[in-house]
């Protein structure tokens, strides 16, 4: 039987705090066996949210923490002041190893500052990156950095590509993951400073398998699995995904109601309009893993609900069972070795 | 009455050469009396495909020119070794005011380095950007700079903000445009080193309206008019607009006609659904300008038709007579002043 994973999940985190992250982690325990979750945040709102629930009590268990870190504090003041916080006493205990994994809808920056402050880099590992999967037209790609590390080196773009690489092949489960740079153009010679510098580089890494520069345009085609970007870049394109997709979607909808023909057909088309919005909705893949950290900690969008807090502590039971930070360690500190 | 206003057209670039090109310069000649087309190129082609057509003589101008510089050719070769080149010969009668404009759908590369070599820069423009205009939920935005000029300075991005706002107020009529920069955060302090040094930069101008930052996930929305970004940005922000949009249509148009339901209902709303295509279809707008040349250079899509040559040659109009490289002459020379 395989060993229980611990998650801890901030419940006081994220615009539905704590309602949804507490449905989220209760759903999960019940789908999951060999899962415990530790809610962390204030006591009595989360006895509150229980009361009524069916769950296995043994593998779900309450942390208190007092304090509440708000989005618009400043992450590394924040991080520093509120020791009885939900996100320092969750990171807390996986830095300590009472907790395998940690959950969070909270302020990004707080996350990650706590990630790298409180739970500490894999040795050799410079800045990790925060990765989410991406939807793509037939299925899912890993974009990293989509905004931890902004003016990032060409260094860290490799060690981005490789992390990204064994995220894809052991946890989303792709074999041999294409990994390419996003660039402006589709040649070599092409880009600025830093994907000059860093393509043969990546050109060079035997442990991955790199494809080249694939273009923005390209990306929701699924032309690469790992999309490799500095944290700018990338956080533009996660954005904008989002936002392109809204405002398509918002304006197709109105333009179809607009006349009684068009009406009639968006009844009819209703089904499949739900259907592809829901594959291309980020938020249905979970949170995205701040990757290089001693012990996994996974950003959930602000606006989670049940599903994505459900997802993502789903996620980190493959994280954890397939020894993803021992093959990151392996890789990132030189020693690459092909299994 | 108008001058007349004359456009060189290279009717030797893009994918539909010269046909297109052709077409759309005949089209934009019978609709507006004060224009003068100079088809450049292989004169016996382009006598093949004007034979037949109905258009004022007087008004349309061959003028040969023999080679033809391909997409991939590396672009500062082509444009010193190609002399007798459609872009070339195009650019120079821009240079000798035998032209007041110039619009290719030909390498890019080589209608930014010609632009640059041949054509020239007004006197204090540091870097002249590409500037398309993006679709947007109920009208358009200028996206300024997407793709000439990667590893841009701060004060490259000031004086885009102040050109594009020159751009959108006298070409496209917006009136005191909305101008902001793209960042990964919608307060002052977030940002690459880049947009925190430009950011004070734009707020000190007073001659133009700065919003504050812009994040990807509200451009689709039409949340600013002008959005200042520095060309790698730029050229992703593009793309992916155009990828996110195919991909979506065609898994919505996938799963329409996936059951009978769907594919009747797919029949009536497809006009409704043919119109927001249409409405969010970059090419519909016209090339892009480089703005900032001594003479207006216009860059269209490599797979532009006909209607897309003629908005282009159209749009050189307004802009011949806004005089708009005398206003961004005014400004960018320091001599600041209100109208």
């Amino acid at each position: 039987m395989d060993e229980l994973v611990k998650v801890a999940v901030d419940v006081m985190g994220g615009d539905n705090a704590p309602a949804e992250a507490v449905k989220g982690a209760i759903e999960a325990v019940n789908e999951k066996e060999n899962l415990q979750v530790l809610l962390v945040g204030q006591a009595p709102l989360i006895e509150k949210e229980l009361a009524g629930c069916t769950y296995p009590k043994e593998r779900v268990t309450i942390i208190p923490a007092a304090e509440v870190i708000e989005t618009g504090e400043p992450p590394v003041t924040a991080i520093r002041g509120k020791k009885d916080s939900s996100i320092v006493v969750g990171m807390k205990m996986v830095k300590n190893q009472e907790a395998d994994a940690f959950v969070s809808a909270g302020s990004t920056g707080a996350v990650l500052v706590g990630g790298q402050v409180l739970v500490g880099r894999i040795k050799g590992v410079e800045r990790p990156p925060l990765a989410p999967l991406i939807p793509t037209r037939d299925g899912v790609s890993l974009l990293i950095d989509c905004g931890a590390n902004v003016d990032a080196r060409p260094s860290h773009l490799v060690q981005f590509a490789r992390m990204g690489s064994i995220y894809m092949e052991h946890v989303v489960g792709i074999r041999n993951p294409r990994v390419a740079i996003v660039n402006i153009g589709a040649e070599e010679e092409k880009g600025n400073a830093l994907v000059k510098e860093t393509f043969p580089l990546l050109k060079a890494c035997s442990d991955i398998n790199f494809v080249g520069n694939i273009e923005a345009r390209d990306i929701p085609n699924g032309d690469a699995d790992v999309i490799v970007c500095e944290a700018f870049v990338g956080n533009v394109i996660l954005k904008l995904y989002e936002g392109v997709g809204n405002t398509l979607i918002s304006k197709i909808k109105g333009a179809m109601v607009s006349s009684v023909r068009g009406k009639l057909g968006a009844l009819l088309v209703k089904p499949s309009l739900k259907k592809v919005l829901k594959s291309f909705d980020a938020s249905q893949y979970g949170g995205a893993p701040l990757l290089g950290l001693k012990g996994l900690v996974v950003k959930c969008h602000g606006s989670s609900k049940a599903a994505e807090f459900k997802n993502s502590i789903i996620q980190c039971i493959q994280f954890k069972n397939q020894e993803i930070n021992g093959k990151i360690k392996d890789h990132i500190s030189g020693n690459v070795e092909e299994n």
